[in-house]
């Protein structure tokens, strides 16, 4: 039995703090690692941003309600699912991934925590761990599962480039021209056969 | 967020040989270390059974495609992963164990792998990795995952005794009485609220 471990913004859901940004109006919102690339800078500005803009914990709650998995996500876990065992790594965190993993039927997800106030703003947030996707990987390694991991960003190619077979599922084109190991995926069928091709050369 | 770390059978599942036994008739596959104390003649023994009543893999899942989680289980599991990331840690066998996992949603499992022959009976058996319920927290832990972990039986103390807080689950008297560091639940309800309680201490 092999270990499928899925990036999820961009691989099963939308960018959560981009469609906050949309949904609430807040442009700034859409800030990123290419406008700061300091994770911790650009956490404690959006943090900054939040308050100022009076959006506390639940109105980003209703926000992320209204999101759903991107269009043939849920049919492809669910066909993932029969042959091999999910686990989802991200840099998101729970305070926001938690809805939209019920619509996707619970897979389960390591991710990070937010740190919430009493007056319901998020006040600081908690990385369980640094470079997390990579480091959870080498453990399952470690326990004697194959891996194969999926993503569709920079972020993910030390994951990638861990675990046993890597696939790029929609990359952009300096993360193809970057990476040209990892096969590039466009649609669900073909990332799910990259997997099942995967598993066949690591069988 | 805490992971919650389960035991199959007997916390989830019914008990596979036994039913295998049961629903083939063959009575000495009902055989358990309890008979055979070393796990690797337990298992040439169960194989060679197997062969001898000519029961192959296709006659063992069809009366495993008659079982069902154990009554409240999948209440119990939906309940849990609204706030847990669960993990399954059996030392099953993938081959027996899908077919239910289905039933239940497909929770992730860690568990081991069969050698099927090409008649389409079971030929050996192979342990991904020795210890594995104790070793799978361990690692968890190493990713900074704060755990808790629950099961039934002898065998499952040691990842008890590993993870940050440990339950019994409908455990045996001798169990009971070995470990009495673990608190004893006897139904579904009580092993969530243990679940929330062990939470809540490690907040």
């Amino acid at each position: 039995m092999i270990l499928a471990c899925l990036d999820m913004e961009g691989v099963l859901l939308p960018e959560i703090w981009i469609n906050v940004a949309l949904k609430t109006g807040v442009e700034e919102l859409k800030l990123t690692t290419r406008d700061i690339s300091d994770y911790d800078q650009l956490m404690k500005r959006r943090i900054e941003i939040l308050h100022e803009n009076k959006i506390d914990m639940k109105l980003i709650q209703s926000v992320i309600a209204t999101l759903d998995p991107l269009e043939g996500a849920t049919d492809f876990l669910n066909k993932l699912n029969e042959d091999f065992q999910v686990i989802i790594l991200s840099d998101t965190f729970y305070q926001f991934a938690m809805p939209l993993m019920k619509k996707l039927g619970y897979p389960t997800l390591f991710c990070h925590d937010l740190i919430i106030d009493e007056q319901g703003y998020i006040s600081n947030y908690k990385l369980r761990i640094a470079d997390s996707k990579r480091k959870a990987v080498q453990r399952m390694k470690e326990i004697n599962f194959k891996t194969i991991a999926t993503g569709d960003s920079y972020n993910d190619t030390t994951m990638l480039s861990e675990a046993d077979r890597g696939i790029l599922f929609q990359p952009p084109q300096n993360v193809i021209d970057e990476f040209p190991q990892f096969p590039v995926t466009r649609e669900y069928d073909e990332l799910l056969a990259a997997f099942h091709q995967a598993a066949k050369e690591l069988a």
